[in-house]
């Protein structure tokens, strides 16, 4: 794999089919841009019309190369491209990039020419970028193999970002971005309709240059789950940020991402849930995207999030203040004694933090430099960020108060510098070839930090991951299943259900009631029923043996009214559960992301406030305890109106076993209910008071 | 008041005090500015030490000035400057402008310094800003009375937006960055410790400027009530948008604010529902600030939130939904027929909105004109948008498109045209001076748009209510009140509650129950037992007169253990309140937003989500309506699970009602508990079950 993204970013040599002589035109501008570039390879036109092409000699053919190019970049329209990734695969070209649009985003017709070229290619070997695309671009060797019209005034520099958009435009504008912030890029690839290479593999690749700190990456949705995710660990295991815009949230915007790519966008709240746990950073704007970006550009990420907050301004420093609590940050006071150190220093300087230096200190650089160095050093913040405002716009200020800064911070190199200020490009340079990160603006700033910080600890969990151990893989009878088939099943992957009897049809339920002891709950069983409340198939808080029996009946009656047809196994008796607090757990097959695990409070908690979240199968406890920690709700598991604290660990317990069966039947199972799971208080564990499997054999049985 | 701000923002003469030769010191950059900014009226230098200052003759005091000047820029240290202000007052001079900090913010002397010095300015009429703040300017007149070194490089030019800052760096950073974005500023204004003159009263007079369309301010809190308030009932009548930073939301930001200004912070959450019950707009960032700012700036606001967006690019169309959405604008799909007649004019693009033209339409601007014009005018979006990258960067299309635009444009002068482009300046300049509002980030101008059909809606509400009716004045008892006599007093003020009796010690409770109807709910009646449940001294449910007895005496007895002192006026009995959902609703008095009303659902939704709301005091129904909407558990109200709406309406009256109560009496109601008010099903009303009165007389009361 690794060896098809050389050709197609790093190629010796390149063929451009419908070579241009005109540098604004689709098949000029590449031309006109490895040339600006310096490209050092052999660049090969392919016109039969010419003999020359801006400059160089045309080719009538790809058969009339002299060599084999290592690429080619097909700058014709899409009517003529089927036949030239014909002649590439014959002639044994490696890679192309497919420019033109009019594929599988314009219909049947689209698609099937679409498929036809790609497996040409897949015959030969040759990998296909594109169709729809505008290129790619590697400014390291001065390749730019694009049309794109952002780089008409400038090229791009080389550097430690690379980016990988699904959509051109979106990438172009991002590339636009970087070179406006100073950010150089390693690599810039634009994936257009994905008919072979997708995001997930260009993730990938990129992950692995030694070149590439962080990525950011655009897409509106994946093809394939398991290139996707093992894209993803393997950066996560690199320790490389991957920043990810996702579009498609809104539902007008899946509309159109589904009417615009030939991609499942799948459901947004799952994507999330898996970006999230995977420790990729799923960035809200564009804005935030480049700001995360750039803050990762050096790979350095502070140990904790301590923040101290240097200011000259104390409306800046709330404002900041707030911004960094928001952000996850701890906005830890200075102690006790090295405040009264500062105030020392400073008489009217707040220095708790926000440390407020008031503008009096600009009058003696020297003075800045002690203060700021004794509130790093007593302080024991990890990320230090100071707000200079206009300050360093002013010729006077730019360079003492920036060398006064770094006279401070000498001897603290672990530490993540921030700063805010306005000032000339050519002033932010110089800052940030002193090692620090330079915002206009200040909650930009705060959530960049913030990011770092979380960034940095799903580096630090995953290092100290062991693998999740796959599922046992149990047999399972053909469905529909029953509750008694659900739980006995998965009571074999370790999920403890409360110990009940099933009675058959005649069979005597008080009695076995009465062993079980009472109060007791009686359940239809059947595979063909289930939804057993709506059709008054259940009862509950059963006294005794009597009540037992007449409710049995009751409910075979309702049964037989509601659902004649169905198969009945008996009556499920089973103990009252204990109190506890009601939630639901529930596993679901996500059209492109596969078996996910959803966990929620029970009632009006997803009822109402739809407080549910999800995690891609399989998962361990640990991520699972994050699951239950980013519901909203949160709180009612440790105990509301004097309730004690309920058993956390064996919920997270539960889900990651529930988690395991799920991937290790992802092939059988289309759902699972678990509603509700009583998580009881600590120590106590859970009690899932109902199960369903749905399994993907099952169509239209006649389940409600 | 108005013509103090006229001496302190347009004077006819301005004296210096302090005034320094070197146009890099505080005494010196006015000099420096006003003279740059070709400021017309008299400026008189007040130096003792020196003939001439920066070329101007200079004059040894105030007294020695051969004019008395309309204002005085104090540019003195703070020992100095209590004398300035007292030979500025005997000169008769009518504003001045103290730079210098060491006042009230360093504390206890400061403090007595700067009382000092307001006292001697009042009984002279004068009006002093600051102290410890940066000063004016109103470049329309080129007077710059600061000495902030953001004009250092550049003056400012005016323009639309009026900006307040309590924070003189805040001030000017925003400055600088309304500068940088091309808008112009009518005045500036930095209140500092504002010992006069604040930030409220400030935008109280920039609402009145007809060059101002819109107000930047930015403080951590208001010294007063009433005439913030006012103001802000100004700006909504004259519908000019104030967009606020209010910092101090986080608990070390409110804790930063409290330390680094002398005014009080409040509740940030009741501060937050204040600015939208008033229709300002609060920026989360300084970022949104200035994009609000900026599309406010031409005072035209959106008929309506139906949004149209045209893109060249699939994938920004997408963004740019999902952004749209959101923010609450109607991402609404063009009717079909239009969307045949599009697909017409361009066979591939996707024409239901976004509306996605393909890059194709770049080669024919006629088409792309064309294409506009159908789009706009069958669309009927009253808010168009388009997403034109990184194209208007290239010379080769930046015009060609801008023309294509405002031809397809041609008529629309009502509608909002917003775009999303990276270009330089002077290229975003012509698209703007064509009426269009260039953001580079789509999600910075969904928000902005967002923010503009906000507004509007608040000012269209605001021309259609009437004002809120003054509540009745009720005498009250001193207190502590009983649960009756709340009850009582809250009923006279039109707060229906359930009937009951009030059966004295040894009364027959079981003959009271039976009149009343069964079951009842008992409860303890006694000014001195505020929390009822937590004594055992309430019983509920209660369904025979026996049993009803039998309670009484269990309660009495529990109320005499727990709080033997207490005096009992008896055992209050009422019907036991139909289903319903619950509430929470009461007042509390803001130390300084004075009276708020809360509102929220009860149970785990204020326990665990802390799901409420706040309003000041008095408010009319449809705010309450508002109010009762914004929770985030509003769904509850509109019935879940199969239960019934609730009768909002009777609880937006009751909230009202309460309001006006609450106005009426601020001065001796401390707070008022109604937990819970159940709201009963459409048509039936709310039943208030428990009432609790704090009047502000009451101080150590053993009220547990």
């Amino acid at each position: 794999m690794t060896s098809d993204f050389s050709t197609l970013l790093a190629p010796r040599s390149v063929a451009l089919v419908g070579a241009s002589d005109d540098p604004t035109r689709i098949g000029g501008r590449p031309l006109r841009y490895l040339k600006e570039g310096g490209f050092k390879g052999a660049v090969l036109p392919v016109n039969p019309k010419r003999e020359t092409v801006q400059g160089l000699p045309a080719f009538a053919s790809i058969a009339a190369l002299p060599v084999v190019p290592d690429t080619a970049i097909l700058a014709v329209p899409a009517h003529l491209t089927r036949q030239a990734v014909e002649d590439c695969a014959q002639a044994g070209v490696k890679s192309a990039i497919v420019f033109s649009a009019g594929f599988a985003e314009t219909g049947a017709d689209g698609e099937r020419l679409q498929k036809d070229m790609v497996s040409i290619a897949r015959n030969s070997g040759m990998r296909l970028l594109g169709p729809n695309c505008l290129g790619v671009f590697n400014p390291s060797i001065g390749y730019f193999g694009t049309f794109s019209v952002v780089l008409d005034n400038q090229l791009i520099t080389p550097g430690p970002v690379g980016i990988v958009s699904q959509s051109g435009a979106y990438g172009a504008h991002v590339a636009h971005l970087a070179r406006k912030r100073g950010l150089g890029i390693s690599h810039w690839v634009t994936t257009g309709n994905e008919c072979d290479i997708d995001v997930a593999e260009t993730i990938d690749w990129m992950v692995q240059q030694p070149e590439t700190n962080v990525i950011m990456a655009y897409a509106e949705g994946v093809r394939d789950r398991d290139t996707f995710i093992a894209a993803l660990e393997r950066a996560r295991k690199a320790e490389k940020a991957i920043i990810f815009m996702k579009t498609g949230r809104s539902d007008v915007g899946a509309e159109a991402a589904a009417s615009h790519t030939a991609s499942l966008a799948g459901s947004d709240a799952v994507f999330d849930a898996v970006l999230r746990q995977y420790g990729v950073y799923r960035a809200a704007t564009t804005a935030e995207q480049l700001d995360v970006a750039y803050a990762c550009a050096s790979g350095i990420y502070p140990p904790s999030n301590r923040v101290g907050i240097f200011t000259m301004s104390g409306g800046f420093g709330i404002q900041l203040a707030d911004d960094a609590e928001a952000a996850g940050l701890d906005v830890a006071p200075m102690p006790e004694a090295a405040q009264g150190k500062l105030k020392e220093m400073l008489p009217y300087s707040s220095p708790r933090n926000p440390v407020d230096a008031t503008a009096q200190v600009v009058s003696d650089m020297d003075m800045l430099t002690r203060y700021v160095r004794a509130m790093i050093t007593e302080g024991g913040y990890d990320i230090f960020t100071a707000i200079l405002g206009t300050g360093p716009s002013s010729k006077n200020f730019a360079d003492p108060l920036r060398n006064a800064l770094m006279a401070a911070m000498d001897g603290q190199d672990g530490k993540i510098r921030g700063l805010t200020m306005s000032a000339p490009d050519t002033v932010v340079r110089q800052y940030e070839q002193d090692g620090f990160l330079v915002f206009e603006d200040g909650s930009a700033l705060a959530r960049a930090l913030g990011a770092l910080v979380w960034l940095k600890q799903s580096f630090e969990r995953n290092r100290n991951a062991a693998e999740v151990a796959q599922g046992q893989r149990f047999d399972m009878p053909k469905g529909p299943l029953s509750e008694a088939q659900a739980k006995a099943i998965l009571g074999q992957a370790g999920l403890a259900f409360p110990g009940e009897h099933l009675v058959p049809v005649g069979g005597d339920v008080g009695e076995a009631a009465s062993q079980l002891g009472f109060p007791v709950v009686l359940k239809i069983c059947s595979p063909d029923i289930a939804h057993k409340t709506e059709v008054g198939a259940v009862a509950v808080n059963v006294r005794d043996a009597d009540a037992a029996r007449q409710a049995a009946e009751t409910i075979l009656k309702s049964a037989s009214e509601h659902a004649p047809d169905a198969r009945i196994d008996g009556i499920l008796v089973a103990p009252m559960a204990p109190d506890g607090v009601e939630t639901i757990v529930g596993v679901m097959q996500d059209p492109v992301l596969g078996p996910v695990v959803m966990f929620g409070l029970g009632g009006i908690f997803v009822e109402v406030l739809k407080d549910v979240t999800f995690r891609a199968a399989p998962f361990d406890e640990a991520e699972a305890m994050r699951m239950i920690r980013e519901i909203r709700g949160f709180a009612m598991l440790e105990g509301v109106r004097g309730a004690p604290p309920s058993d956390v660990e064996a919920l997270a317990r539960f889900l990651s076993d529930l988690s395991r069966f799920a991937a290790a039947h992802a092939d059988r199972v289309e759902s699972i209910d678990l509603n509700p799971v009583r998580v009881l208080p600590r120590g106590q564990g859970v009690v899932p008071l109902d199960a369903l499997i749905v399994l993907n054999e099952e169509t239209a049985n006649d389940r409600d």
